[in-house]
């Protein structure tokens, strides 16, 4: 249990440093919004099939309060250890984005300001989360060795797709509301972006459990 | 076959999300053409390997009545289903860009109006079309595993080497022109768009049928 | 033999649209000839991706003079075989430019202006088809289902690595001499190209003899 | 011996050629630094993609001093063996830069200028290197076929997330110190840069320990 606390904490925290860290490299570097998009769009899909291929194997690679809650409504995961998972998560990715301030000699606190509202935003956030647990629960299913990069492609892409640019994890939430960078989110503006991610999520596991029931159901 | 033509319908509103929502994130963000069709094509082609990996299990991931067409042709799918197929593709294309529209707080409905004619557009999406279904047909028989990465880097590619930007797929087109942003196309050019599609998906089944002759052909 | 012949024909013209496509493409969209590059870049390793591992079944997917002679060296393709490989990809790659020229409506019939010469450019082009023919024997040997990503991903890098942009490929070069655009090369310069191109290949076929020898020999 | 010594070789000089020769073409064509850094690490990540891939199966595909010593720390590599390999990661890397320097005709030898110093530069090197280690032993403990993806991957995401572009290995350290262009460091600043991949590495190695145990530890 300590072993995938752990693979969670440093997956989480790496999560946060790729975000936030290359988002901080390309506003610097650049005066071009599209091209920063796209170095932290690719920045942080490369990051996830890298941590998800490593991490996998021993926690699961949640790294995402709303993939915790899908596993647990799936009841692949023990309701206790998804509530410790979930500190964990949200506890690791505030320390990957102190860790990004300290490398890139900002201030170690901030309060993020950039505006993230209304409904076409929480929208976007409801259609990246649902996408998000949807295609992890279908490569769980049918093609287990892929999902590293299901879930690194699937952000990589969304970034672009959705008007928000796809937080899609509570945990990634609540950490870009302590950096005042280009990644940031109000913290007034959370709650009702992680209020969408859960919805997205919840729905995304009952359509997930009609297409891809488990394999003993099939018998 | 409910399923089926549910893996079909999420599948194909992703993808429509995908191509036209980047195309109005990134003509939003830059002034650089060639950065805004950098941007839409890596989305487009990371969205297409996360499709078909995750749905290709259920529904073989078509997407595109021209690829159902031609797996109709080598009689991989029956013709009341593939006919339902197309009906659903349609449908769910032009959910996609619905959707696409209210995330990016834009009218819904619309109608596009860039021109895109020709005989130069025209032969791109022959050979587009032509591509696309062909290297299908040889990665199935020969490296079926590999289906999701040949789809999504071909069309990663093709935006860039065809003067159509590789529409490819009717679905797509009908769906395409019903957004007024960076992706769409005048209605009244996607019928030569997708009469274009069909005759290079009808060669590429018969050149693939030769060179890729299925295995119990060859005993 | 006719179809392992027209699975380089329909790859090397693949291949050639690829990279004069997406340099028209380029060029036309963009004043920045980095992003250019890029984009170059990037479709043509995603098409290299797509026709090895779609082609390679069936022809072993050389598309290259260079590769076919390197085979031979090695006694992997009989030299009469070898031959007709290296006539169908020479004129292959021409129509694949004509496919290009057509698509993007430009004349179909060109003479390239560009000028590229000199001794950093020949260096270049022997440590890039070197590294080429290298990679491609010792994938072979050790990871057979890695050899489409091995060459994607290494011309990809070595349009930027190399100072020529890494042709490392005759039948691609005299295909080049044919376009006035993006990747044109003059075609007086392509001779020093093939020389260079063919003493890169055949110092990377000793080196690989030695470093991976064929399993029988272990024995 | 011979064999693995001339494989890192290869790899290393392969590796300061990409990361060099991309940083020339990129700073020449561009004036925009992000544009530059995007190319540089995309060419950078293929090429190590391709170098593990190929050249694992023989030396193991180290290239990088600290990850030798790791190794050696973990009991996988003899001491004079390791050695040995730093030895030649460290020559290979300056040959490469030779290298790279001949392709794009500027002077052979050079002194870097580039300032990369203070605590910033040097927590963003242990991070690095720790994150270079660390998943380089989770996946050849667990996905054994991946570990050229995920260096590759890593490293391209690496170069956006840490303020240092993630420089994380001695031998290219060294190597850079010797070009005056867009990726060279100070010499000076390089012994800053060796301690801190040194600590990085050896916290590394000690977590991947306690989380990826060796198997026969297991029993």
């Amino acid at each position: 249990m300590i072993k995938r606390l752990l693979a969670e904490a440093i997956g989480t925290a790496f999560l946060l440093i790729a975000v936030v860290g290359s988002g901080i490299m390309a506003e610097t570097l650049t005066g071009d919004t599209a091209l920063a998009l796209l170095a932290n769009a690719v920045a942080t899909g490369a990051a996830l099939v890298v941590l998800i291929t490593t991490l996998g194997p021993i926690s699961g690679a949640h790294f995402n309060p709303a993939v915790t809650l899908a596993m647990a409504l799936r009841r692949r995961i023990e309701p206790a250890e998804a509530a410790a998972y979930i500190l964990v998560q949200i506890g690791a990715g505030i320390v990957g984005v102190l860790l990004a301030h300290l490398m890139f000699e900002t201030a170690l606190l901030q309060v993020a300001s950039t505006e993230r509202t209304g409904p076409a935003q929480w929208s976007s956030e409801i259609i990246a989360s649902f996408g998000l647990v949807f295609f992890i629960f279908l490569s769980v299913r049918y093609r287990p060795d892929a999902v590293s990069w299901v879930v690194g492609l699937y952000i990589t892409g969304a970034y672009w797709f959705t008007a928000s640019t796809s937080f899609a994890n509570p945990a990634v939430t609540i950490a870009r509301s302590l950096t005042d960078t280009f990644s940031g989110i109000a913290p007034v503006h959370a709650p009702a972006f992680i209020l969408a991610q859960i919805i997205g999520a919840v729905l995304a596991t009952g359509v997930a459990a009609y297409l891809a029931p488990d394999p003993k159901q099939d018998a």
